[in-house]
């Protein structure tokens, strides 16, 4: 299925979906029916585009108790049991405000404050992803968020799926609306009777929710606009080609537009992952998708030592990266570009989508060379804080009357000099 | 000039340019000529745009010779004690690497890296501002970004402003190119033979430049839109009028679209300061620029008492916040939205501006809500790691198959399952 390439050879192909004219015009009437119309667009829009009629927009107590009832104990037990990882993990990632004194009297700080409020967008649609619900709220959570509110789409009953509403009661949601598409983005932005407006929105969605989201940008924060899995593993020649081979298909299993390449010192290691790929993919119930992946945007390359490899992977930036090379913690170093590092045979990327505590939102398309995962960071927001004393206003006041004028702000200036004037005129 | 008004009157008045139509097809033109023809259709912008022609794009090193002769003894050592002060304040942002242990073999970590590479936009025109060189590019510094790349466009000679040139070698910025617009980014961001792409751009700019940055957006990173400036003084009745004014009007005097206000518990403040502006303003050289500020943007708003004006205040979410209050300190703890909260009578605004250390890039628009002042954290990504053990994986494997089974992703718990079942062989 995969041919064996070259470093040389190799490129990460990008599949970027900007959407079309007319979606952007699309989303741009419903963001601006919302803000109009409220509740009643948001009603209508849901009729059109969900099939359904929604009268009580917001997720009752009984539903919960439904849902509850719905969920196998031992998935309900297991989303518990990694939502308390992710707790612990992401706790490490809580900032302080700081400041520092100067016996001068001056002191300059640095304030923590938690967003106020952030509204969380859960695709619906066939599948759910209830560990997408604990990875999106739990940092909000630790922030200290006061209000995390949660939107998705309806199915044509008017339900929303109930591993969902199960994962956000685990995570701290504090309400939930049964909402989607682009009019959930509006709601979240304008507000509704119903729906509060919030100051962050995160979260993964389709083509329209991801237009609407660019398109509310500045109004309110988002996060960044998730592209396609990505995997690549380093691999030598000590790495099980089972191994390697499942966890490829784990990330071409999710879209036809993921990409799973391979960067191999081992041709022989290269050859017998190619066969395996074969042999696994054949009984994946997803095999089309991950069968179109593969072909499309997979690759396996050989590459003449480690260093080269190391280049290779820094120069495709990959969301996912699996170290399977011998001593990887020695390597660890060379690693510039990357959204999550796995390192060694039992690190399977699922651990870390799963449970093992990080966050599965990664930065994709070759963004981590600047974004980083998700993390208690994108929830808080700091101020700087400035006392400064009159002793060193005294000081230094003239050198700030010099840079003002320098750069020709007289009023700059001479908000300065009329506090030296004035302590002149006291003395 | 002011009238006085009370809290329910009082909205921030926000002016948002978000570009014509033909702004945008004109910046999206340029950006596709500087992809596909590098620095000739860098040239060719220059200088149809800057009306010069530029043949060496980089700045020479005898460039900085002549720059250094320029700029008076007092100015370079002024600004080279803002940096000092600058470098003081941000080095406490570093953040540093993280892990977790756990006995069963599991560790967990949080790695920090600089980005690679980033580039500076300096805006060319009448003023030159060689404080925002210094609070753009030393946060970059210490965060260990290898290349600071400055962009700044030549004037009719083909020069670029002294004081700026200063400001970068002070800064640490290890390159300069004579190109602004949106050409400048352009080149940032696709590469040109002479200039190199970056992975973050950051700086002010005009409407252009504004425009090209919001469209590169996602190719590389690039930092907030900077809106005109905001100030909110929040003061009792033992602040000094003629202070004030001063700090108003130093917000007043950069844009007709800056605002600045004042909101006070005491009618007697209002009037003095109402008085003090028309006093101020008369012999200031930007008058007709701060009185325009003034008229559209600005306002004096009288309060009941601090907690109905912290609440106007956080509703305005200024990018500058005074606090001229007796015993500032004590009411830090209301702030919730503000860029940069300045306490007492000497804090003075123009102390943040050039001189105390905090950075003067700041939330503006209201965005205080959910951003932050530039920082040492806008240079840096983080990746996660994930060093899982076999002893964790056997026996923590079977929930993670069934959360991955729970949302239908087969080859997720398949990759899960070839770990589990190859030890099983073994035993």
């Amino acid at each position: 299925m995969l041919t064996i390439t070259n470093a040389h050879e190799l490129k990460m192909k990008r599949s970027i979906d900007s959407g079309t004219n007319e979606q952007q015009c699309a989303v741009r009437e419903i963001l601006q029916a919302v803000k109009e119309f409220g509740d009643e667009a948001v009603r209508a829009c849901t009729q059109k585009f969900d099939g359904v009629v929604v009268d009580e927009l917001r997720v009752t107590e009984a539903e919960y108790v439904t849902a509850k009832a719905l969920v196998s104990q031992e998935v309900q037990e297991a989303l518990r049991e990694a939502a308390e990882n992710i707790r612990a993990y992401h706790q490490h990632q809580a900032r302080t405000s700081w400041f520092t004194t100067k016996e001068s009297g001056t002191m300059l700080g640095q304030m923590i404050r938690p967003l106020h409020s952030v509204g969380l967008y859960v695709p619906g649609g066939s599948a759910s992803y209830p560990s997408s619900v604990l990875m999106n709220a739990i940092p909000a959570q630790i922030a200290g968020v006061e209000r995390i509110v949660m939107v998705t789409p309806p199915d044509r009953e008017g339900n929303i799926a109930p591993a969902v509403v199960v994962a956000a009661e685990i995570a701290g949601v504090t309400e939930i609306y049964k909402v989607g598409g682009a009019q959930a983005i509006g709601a979240l932005t304008y507000g509704t009777k119903t729906i509060p407006s919030v100051d962050k929105i995160v979260g993964p969605g389709n083509i329209y929710v991801a237009l609407a989201k660019r398109e509310v940008f500045g109004v309110v924060s988002i996060d960044m606009i998730a592209g396609p899995s990505e995997i690549v593993v380093l691999a030598d020649e000590t790495a099980p080609p089972s191994y390697i081979a499942a966890d490829l298909l784990s990330q071409a299993e999710h879209d036809p537009l993921a990409s799973a390449i391979l960067v191999t010192t081992s041709q022989k290691i290269a050859e017998e992952v190619a066969f395996e790929l074969e042999r696994q993919v054949a009984s994946l119930p997803r095999k089309k998708i991950a069968e179109a992946s593969l072909l499309s945007y997979g690759a396996i390359c050989v590459v003449n030592d480690l260093e080269e490899g190391f280049a290779v992977v820094n120069r495709l930036a990959p969301e996912h990266l699996e170290l399977l090379v011998e001593d990887a913690f020695s390597h660890l170093g060379k690693v510039k570009n990357a959204g999550a590092v796995f390192l060694g045979s039992y690190s399977s990327e699922p651990v870390g989508d799963y449970f093992a505590g990080t966050n599965h939102v990664l930065p994709t398309n070759g963004t981590a060379r600047f974004s980083s995962p998700l993390s208690v960071d994108d929830f808080i927001k700091k101020m700087s804080v400035i006392s400064y004393s009159k002793a060193d206003l005294m000081e230094h006041g003239e050198k700030i009357v010099r840079l003002a004028e320098a750069e020709g702000l007289t009023a700059h200036a001479r908000a300065i000099q009329v506090r030296l004037a004035s302590d002149n005129d006291k003395s």
